[in-house]
């Protein structure tokens, strides 16, 4: 089987990197262009990339010219992690240009015909893409995103609780890697010795995303739930891995067991990078920790842990994902392999 | 004047080690008596010391020789910063021989005749010191507490709040410094690159100290404060200071300029070691930072900020302060500075 | 073919934990045996171990009860992390009951009988075995051991520049990582926002392992090295991975060119866990880098950097290795692959 | 006495902000001129300055005006921290334009015609300023510097040996914290669990600046020292205090004692901000450490621990200075209190 061409914008950036390493021998994929800054474009990949990953750079990738971040590029598809503000006009450009674009940026998460997919709790939010096509005007491109880093951590169980009792309310305090805000982002001095209490446009993303991934597809739109959510977001000094500290209300009882039992029993996908359990909830009350944890299923896993019964909350957890694979990166890949499965992308 | 000759238990600690380094040049204060676990005493405290605060001994106590932890010591009154199995009964021994116990210790911090004290917030607490002597057949000596590290961080603004609006309900997550457990206390394996979602008892305090230092003392004892908090507590990687995330329902309605006020003008003590002002309010949406606040005030202010309106409760913030100095060190002192201007405190 | 069957002695501890990931899935060995101290004994060895390794405790050990640390155990041969006060006694009883022991710890790796082993540098040293069984009176029993985990950082290139150029002099500075010291280990209030100078007997052994190490072997006896090693070692806020900056003088001159050439063409062994390539010489200004260079080759390779003439010394460059793989638990395994591939290990 | 009028270039960066809170309250200077890049001039210096220091900045410097970098400003001193590339052009225009300039910049360091000061080593070089004048054909303006952070932690050490002994050669490997980069600075994605070796244009300073700063001034020139230096230049995860591990060859034979006794020795001088003593000399086996001792003699003493023989050279042992206090700030002040006492500062 011929593998699907990938063309990458922003290549050079962490979660690019994070495309490049996550791709390697991948068996649906082979990366074909890349696209970076004018500041990248005609250098070689190698060139361009100040690499900080604990891998090497893969030996197929190394040579790739970075060209200019503009359609067309010779790929069957297109993985993005534009910073915002390009990002809004640019995949719209390549969408319209024919190409599927699966975005890992924040611009179209909350439009209302554009999917926020997490593939294992809303696979059928795909059913958005014709209605897309239509609203925009795109023939063959559509765009499909995934959602924030920091959302991904706890939509997870949120979906398993949802789903068997109904979410009212979720308080949810999050203590998010540095790999979070790219590279160079946080300064040392920021972070060494520290937490830092702000995240630029992070507590509205955390208080609005989940509500539409844990919608209904209905009459070719996204019903979202009415649960609310409070986020406090602070950076910590962690290279990897975002830490939630979660309080949920339920719509109806249910004991702490059954709750467990949502969470884990929790359907996984058959697909390349769907981690099994999809949601691994740990026993330990040390647990998670995000050095231990956030590799857990190739980083694709939500770990979750400390579930008990809270004082004012129906109960508490803490989980923890791996901010830029199951937050970024792994997350785009798995919904190309769901696209995929669904015959939504074509060979060119 | 001549000063009040002080004991320490537990000395060569790590919030021993803080009373020393506070009580060096102290006005009110000398220290006459250092007591240490049974591996430290006869040494002098040099010796005895792994001294690890970045100022140097005092040359005033470098030659004091550690002795055992048993009443009588040559002192007028006992800072205690014992650990909580031994601190029980030791504690109540120095009492019982006549001792004021200023202990930073957990032991008797929810017994209904034990003062658990902010001087600012409850100095009338000191009400219960009657009752405890004659229900403990004390003579002369007592026991005070100070609340728990993480307590301290929020309490301060909550006693703003409560006395002001009402407080109905209370989440607070907490990210604490690694200082609060001693030394050698956390280890680097466990929280460098990492977050560590364990504190092994924290949570059942941080859920029922601040309901007892918000109460009112009446018919000699305290009614405690009817609110609920739910705690979920975290140890992070910062050497000292504790940041709380804190979401908060009060009882009648305010704005949040409103609820700035009333925390801004918490009045303050005149106390040596009362800072000015006691809550300090930011309003750059980056601070609290624990490396940049934690010494506002000689480590004895509470810094907020970040205060919004909230999407769950009513408004949310976040809070910070020095765990070793106000959060144990500094807070006995400063209990030990109200004993004195409330004449409960005898030279010998 | 069946696998050799293991007994590891202190696997509860960091290094243990190593040697039970390495050898997970390892084709030529399987665990049978895991002894550890009277604390753990008896337990499983799920309950037993405080696992701090990012990947799950292998499901076939899980279940294994901890036996206490004396022979005999059920396995043909032993691996030994144990701490050196308690490895001397114990070793030898385990080689005297018949047992190879492939140990990890310092206690014999002077003794001249004893062969202190990098498989691709010194295999030949193999050659005491016969000697050392004919002078300790062991029958089937043997030690053999591997260097100290800073050594190890700096001893290959060296001895790369030995038998291409000779060497005079060497100076090495290590800044080494906290999970050399085991856990719980260095206390978290040492090394955060902080350099440790002083790892107890660690500059001594770093002075004197490597001119043993490149010694030769001749008249069952090895002809150590006649350089001689200055060493400041220091412990840096490092998960994993010892850095050290060394210079040399050569007997020889030689062009940086040729002393490239003589680490790039350094040989590598055919044995399972012996990298490709044994010394990696990276050409970037900046590497190597403990968090992205320690796993190369599986933690298995030593990385160079940063290779320029020096002013005072004929050279100077940075290298790295992973302290507790190459430096520990994966040295110890690559010796028994070379000791089973010299016929040295039976099956009981 | 009225104090010297101060103007600061660089005034928002991290050694601007030291400049800031050092002189608060100094008893002879006071702030009355700040100035800083196009992007902060015109802004009040509480607007245009990320502040990253955890004390308040100074009431009387909030509401200054920032100015742009050009002469004349309204002081009757400059002190500047400008990166390099722009420092050469503008510390001239300033010299030239009548000011005393007391650079923290490398640009003129090396200059045979302008001192490169530590006041209690080499006051004598400002004999320089004459020659300097005529040379460039300044009226009142001069040019002094102080050294590069790194190297100050290891100068004031060398310049006692020098004296007494003789220095022949120096090999150095310095851990230097991430405030010498200034702000933004280290990208914590580069130091978080790290180590990184590489600092631009840092080792070229380190082995040339010591033989300048311990020379002889003579006939209008500076006889530099003859000894050589090899530096190896580390960033370590540290916020302030440089640490350096430092070999050293002697001219003549001297023991450890009469070695310390020779640092201990070295004379203060009376100076404001001149320590006491200027070195210090730490018995303790595990001093000195950046978090413990940076802070020694308000950040302006050097800490020397680990003296010991060395096997390589005669001796070896560990320094350690604050670097942006001692390192720059700091080093300036004390630079211009020296100018003030040899009545080189005329107020305008």
């Amino acid at each position: 089987m011929t593998k699907y061409r990938v063309g990458i914008l922003g290549a050079t950036g962490m979660v690019g990197q994070r495309f490049v390493q996550l791709l390697e021998n991948h068996p649906q994929f082979e990366i074909t262009a890349l696209a970076a800054s004018d500041r990248s474009a005609g250098k070689t990949y190698l060139e361009a990339t100040p690499w900080k990953l604990a891998t090497a750079i893969p030996e197929a990738v190394k040579d790739i010219v970075v060209q200019a971040i503009e359609p067309p590029l010779d790929c069957d598809l297109i993985f993005s992690s534009l910073p915002s503000p390009v990002a809004r006009e640019t995949e719209e450009a390549f969408a319209r240009a024919g190409f599927p674009v699966i975005s890992n940026s924040s611009s179209f998460r909350m439009d209302e015909d554009v999917p926020l997919l997490i593939p294992e709790i809303n696979h059928e939010h795909l059913g958005l893409i014709d209605y897309q096509r239509r609203k925009r005007g795109f023939d063959k491109g559509f765009i499909v995103t995934n959602p924030n880093c920091a959302v991904v951590s706890f939509a997870p169980p949120l979906a398993a609780l949802e789903r068997r009792f109904g979410v009212e309310s979720v308080i949810v305090t999050t203590m998010q890697a540095i790999s979070g805000a790219g590279y160079p982002g946080v300064a040392s001095l920021d972070i060494n010795d520290n937490v830092f209490p702000y995240i630029s446009g992070e507590e509205p993303k955390v208080e609005t995303e989940a509500q539409k991934i844990l919608g209904r597809f209905q009459n070719n739109s996204i019903q979202k739930s009415d649960f609310t959510v409070s986020a406090q977001c602070f950076r910590v000094n962690v290279t990897d891995g975002h830490t939630a500290a979660v309080r949920v209300n339920l719509k109806q009882t249910a004991t702490l067991e059954e709750i467990k039992q949502a969470m884990t029993d929790f359907p996984r996908l058959n697909l390349h990078s769907s981690p099994n359990p999809f949601i691994y909830v740990c026993d330990e009350p040390d647990r998670p920790q995000p050095r231990l944890d956030r590799d857990r299923g190739g980083g694709m896993s939500i770990t979750v842990g400390r579930l008990y019964p809270d004082s004012v909350f129906d109960c508490r957890f803490v989980c923890l994902s791996h901010n830029t694979i199951r937050g970024a990166a792994g997350a785009a890949i798995l919904n190309a392999e769901l696209l995929i499965e669904k015959r939504l992308i074509e060979r060119k």
